[in-house]
């Protein structure tokens, strides 16, 4: 293995069991772990302001290169000084390698060992998406973190559909390895295999015996059962490598969250604070809560009594019902903004108990509050698969 | 004529022809005219916090009272503490009397001297509106400043319904103004009658004579010319009782404030800077931009190089243009914002312009600097009739 990418350095500052507190050094900054990516699919999170993405506390965020690729393209956003002046994001972007929504969006697509011919979701025009041409499109956007194309078969595929793409994905990573990368973009590899564990280990000691500066569990959140989620990921999480930042791509709720630090993961990513908080639906300390229900209509208490975010601060969960039942714009960009604070607040305080040697106390004791909450438990759902949004 | 309501005082501190910059004192504070008050039709100015509104400038805001009376309801509101206390916002609230929406949005409007039944946009469910229920409305509410409920006949409406219109307007004026009133709330009058400057006259020195804080012209932006709507209003402008504040309904475009300015208006409130810019298009004082167009698609300047609000302190018209594109709800929310601001200015550039005796080649020199613009001429086109939004 290579030295990690110059201006890149990972450090572990605290354990508990698997879980762990670390630091991940970046030309931009660091990032405190376990952290919570948002997604800025198009370069921009929904509805927000930088400024606000930033004052949740997030100091990276994530966003899709096939979007951006096809929209407004990446030479262009190369022309403009990269998707962080674009954008105005200051700190660290992850950009994925477009594989995931080639394979989740994009119509007729047709899959060699060379790469994948599709046609654009937006108007159907034939691409061709290749390790070297991600690599060159992250290279064109300018992300801090670039992931590795990788071959993301359907939840139902079967044992050989999954060799292949196991294969096929080592084998991509390699050419990733070897495309030209710009000076201060580090990347990372990605571990698939499905359901099948054995498939799983076999994969990543393979992604880590690659020099990466940071390894990922991909094809998690696509219709598995939280609990299947859960015993994998405690399989596979001890397993990555201690010394790299290890990140579960697309997930999830809360308590895929707490489940997955417990298992050694650093990072992570998902729609659902910003795609659900359009909807209405809040995730809080007391579970989630759905806005549009008829019981908070008169309600002039705040949305989470224990969130110190602007919007719990500030208005009443009767006015932010009112947003939403009324059709209010004002009332997407609020959840929004409130769930983005609750994810990082949750990672926070999980850095705290890991830190203080009391983690298993606190995931017992969050998960029971999710469970008594005013509505829904938080914990049992299954999360949804993240497209990009 | 009975003295201002207590905590209510409009004086005029500098003039320059008819134009005037003027103070309206209430009981949350100065409003310094000529203003104007963004629209928030459901209790929220469409994609904005309180606070952002509050940093263009604005003191004052508009609630449309239908909307609210039938969702969330005035009891609601009214339970919660009333609607600055609802939507947040501590500065002062105008609400209209929900005649205008009841003439342009409901159904099956059935009008008597007494009032108006219709039926609800929302459910069809059957409703009575007239003056006393108007103004109990108001009172749920809380407004700051109520207005009359008025009788708003079509704009291709013939001398004797325009009449009708007129006669029942000045009746149900009185009956506005002998309903009870909330301590601090202040009542405004409406002057109707169409395109007939005589019928206007007449009318407006009826409503003159009655005990009001503050006579407005309604009935504009409906479909007539803006040479016609400006003709009139200069007409009818200076003819206002010059002791209270003058309020031109539902009116305009940028060059459409610069005329009424000049007729001696203090007061407006439209939906074209919220609605405009929830579409891609940008006042500024270049004139009308529209993001969507691909001139703008590798342009990293401001949008108004002129303009000091965040978005053009911020982003690239390039980024602008990407994010109406992309369908991105960021792009909304920033072009309705600076939109806000550049009204803001443009009132507090005629204030100043006014106080130093040059309002006349201040509204020359905007209107060249409108039509020499990158685009689109900003003072030839419509307004839209504004039925809330």
């Amino acid at each position: 293995m290579k030295p990690p990418t110059p201006g890149f350095a990972f450090e572990v500052v605290a354990t508990d069991g698997a879980a762990r507190v670390g630091r991940l050094g970046t030309p931009r900054g660091v990032v405190e772990t376990p952290a919570f990516m948002p997604v800025g699919t198009q370069g921009t999170v929904k509805g927000l302001l930088p400024s606000e993405v930033e004052a949740t506390g997030a100091r990276c965020c994530l966003a899709n290169t096939y979007h951006l690729w096809l929209r407004p393209g990446a030479e262009l956003v190369a022309s403009l000084g990269g998707l962080h002046r674009f954008m105005r994001w200051p700190h660290v972007i992850l950009t994925d390698s477009g594989g995931y929504q080639v394979f989740s969006l994009a119509s007729l697509r047709r899959i060699d060992d060379d790469g994948v011919w599709f046609r654009s979701h937006l108007d159907g025009s034939p691409r061709r998406l290749s390790p070297e041409e991600s690599m060159r499109v992250q290279a064109l956007l300018g992300s801090d973190i670039a992931m590795v194309l990788d071959v993301c078969p359907p939840a139902d595929a079967d044992r050989d559909e999954l060799d292949r793409a196991v294969a096929r994905t080592s084998t991509w990573a390699r050419r990733c390895l070897a495309a030209p990368a710009p000076d201060g973009q580090a990347r990372f590899g990605i571990v698939q295999g499905g359901m099948d564990l054995a498939l799983r280990r076999r994969h990543l000691d393979e992604v880590c015996a690659m020099s990466f500066d940071g390894v990922a569990l991909g094809g998690f959140s696509v219709g598995e059962p939280p609990a299947q989620r859960w015993e994998l990921v405690g399989e596979l999480g001890p397993r990555l490598d201690p010394e790299r930042p290890r990140y579960l791509m697309g997930v999830g709720t809360p308590a895929d969250l707490l489940h997955a630090v417990a298992a050694g993961i650093d990072l992570f990513d998902c729609v659902l604070p910003t795609r659900n908080g359009r909807n209405g639906q809040a995730f809080t300390w007391r579970g989630r809560v759905n806005l549009r229900q008829a019981r908070h209509r008169a309600d002039g208490g705040p949305l989470d009594a224990r969130c110190d975010c602007l919007v719990c601060h500030t208005f009443s969960r009767a006015y932010l019902r009112h947003l939403f039942v009324a059709g209010e714009m004002l009332g997407p960009r609020l959840v929004s903004l409130h769930n983005l604070h609750f994810y990082a607040a949750l990672l926070r305080e999980a850095r705290r108990a890991i830190a203080e040697g009391s983690y298993g106390a606190f995931v017992r004791r969050t998960l029971c509050d999710f469970e008594e909450g005013d509505e829904i438990g938080g914990s049992a759902s299954a999360s949804v698969p993240s497209a990009g949004e």
